[in-house]
């Protein structure tokens, strides 16, 4: 048998939770069962929730704990007082526990800032950095930050490129990362000081990690014509919620210009289009740069898009992921 | 007879020109006679273009230019070399012919630079910059800077607030601007420095040209809960070209899903649909904060689309914009 995945949830985590960790766990066993799950929480409405479920019970072991961290909690007062909250536990689970990585869907800006205590930064790495996944029109991209830092240097936008798509080789190992950085224009000296620099040292460095494609705008990010896309973490997180409110726009106002009869008449292939673009497929930000690996689901998703970031953390593992960052840094001169 | 509204166009600028230009005036000419046109560009190409049309002929005078700005010119050599421009001889002419406005659907940053030098900044205002139409749910955002200013200041932005909540005035004078600065999260303590303090200035100062609405993020752009939009020229420049790439690939998508049976059924609702979001009612930018007003119709757009960047220069003019700036305008303590 192969070795199993040792993955460390925060129960208490995200909207309708335990339930919808429990029955993601469930959905996700059904499809793999390489994975085991080492559940923090309360442990009686753990139980009560996995009741007769044996296949759960076969693949998990519950920690018991008193604290929830709120959506509402500032990072700061989450992380001070928080060391005896399911949280906490589930992130420190990969030093105290046997756990290979730890996945929550609660207040990312405490899980950024607790990861970062509990869990040592890669040696070379400033400052650790959330990745998400963005489909686009040959596959999908790999997009840092998302927010994790406000500001960056070129050192963090290079130390992104090489996390990023080392990421993007974890979970597409057929595919080359093509990584490009996001701008307001294509040619070299459009853009800020931070990323001319960045650009040009992309430009001679040669990586044999990835390709560079040089700058996109925001327009191209759904090209497909790149796929590793680096940017600082607020413009990162303007461009993907901006992204995330159009596409709702769109798709909300075309759906109501259509009449019944058009709807059922092209009901397969529009139900076809919505699983293609279905927000839960992508659902799991990864806070990339810690020597263990942190995975972030949507607090708002439901028990289906739990489970794919369940898989998204055995890809992770089994692909060796922070290995393959260590040996994709490059270092240059600032 | 009221007042003629004399705009001064950039007849050589856009792709498809002079015949997109000139096309697009007879539009214009046909739904409203209040404009008189000054075009700059070659004469013998306009002439030809004109031929026969009388609306147009009796409606424009034109002044024979010697150079084209080519859209790939650097906005610092075209500045220096372009003096005999079809470009700089339309702006120039708010100050040397009897134009009211300016508009070219030329190199963007050449525009930019050379209505900087020609015409003076708006006492007080430390940058000008590049505002837009963005449709939302309820309406239609104003949103600024679009890429003018890579970096700014509090000041900045809270002169963008005060310019932008007057066009939107000018444009729509039915409705209230409501003031949001776009950000990375809706709680005061929230992004960078320039946010937190521009959001503190603003909460504090109680314009009465317009309302603050706080922060809002990507994903509330189209809401329609607010309708003037204010973010640095890097940032805005982004999130407006990655939802136009999101528009693109939804309904480029969603079309593909739907067969040709359901297309027929629905032809109607989709092709209003279509018409409520054509880019060409949104196309013109304009670059507020100039003694003079200068638009910008995108380069791509058709005889159409230019014709409602004239109806903007109309409304500009009619509305008193530049006016009504100079009395929004508000200091405050850095």
């Amino acid at each position: 048998m192969t070795k199993r995945v040792n993955i460390a949830i925060d129960a208490m985590s995200g909207e309708n939770s335990p339930k919808k960790i429990i029955d993601g766990i469930e959905i996700s066993l059904k499809k793999n069962n390489e994975n085991f799950f080492i559940l923090y929480g309360k442990k009686e409405l753990l139980l009560n929730e996995i009741n007769s479920r044996k296949i759960i019970s076969e693949n998990c072991e519950i920690v018991d704990t008193i604290d929830v961290i709120k959506d509402d909690e500032s990072p700061l007062s989450a992380t001070k007082n928080g060391k005896e909250s399911s949280m906490w536990k589930t992130i420190d689970s990969q030093k105290t526990n046997k756990a290979d990585i730890s996945l929550s869907a609660g207040n990312t800006g405490a899980l950024l800032l607790m990861s970062r205590l509990i869990l040592n930064t890669i040696e070379g790495i400033d400052k650790p950095a959330l990745a998400g996944l963005w489909p686009n029109n040959k596959g999908v991209n790999v997009v840092l930050d998302l927010g994790a830092n406000i500001e960056c240097s070129q050192k963090n936008l290079l130390d992104f490129s090489c996390m990023g798509s080392a990421l993007h080789r974890s979970l597409y190992p057929n595919e080359v990362p093509k990584v490009a950085l996001l701008n307001i224009g294509l040619e070299e000296h459009k853009g800020n000081d931070v990323l001319k620099k960045t650009f040009s040292t992309l430009k001679n460095s040669h990586s044999k990690n990835f390709d560079f494609s040089g700058f996109i705008e925001g327009n191209q990010i759904m090209n497909g014509d790149v796929n590793v896309i680096i940017t600082d973490g607020f413009t990162g997180n303007i461009a993907l919620k901006t992204a995330e409110g159009t596409a709702n726009f769109i798709s909300k106002n075309m759906k109501k210009s259509l009449n019944i009869f058009s709807l059922l008449l092209s009901y397969y292939s529009l139900k076809k289009f919505k699983e293609k673009l279905d927000p839960r497929k992508f659902n799991g930000a990864i806070f990339l740069g810690l020597e263990g690996p942190v995975v972030k689901s949507h607090g708002s998703t439901d028990a289906i898009g739990f489970s794919y970031s369940i898989e998204m953390c055995n890809k992770i593992i089994k692909s060796n992921l922070i290995e393959k960052i260590k040996s994709n840094l490059f270092t240059v001169d600032q």
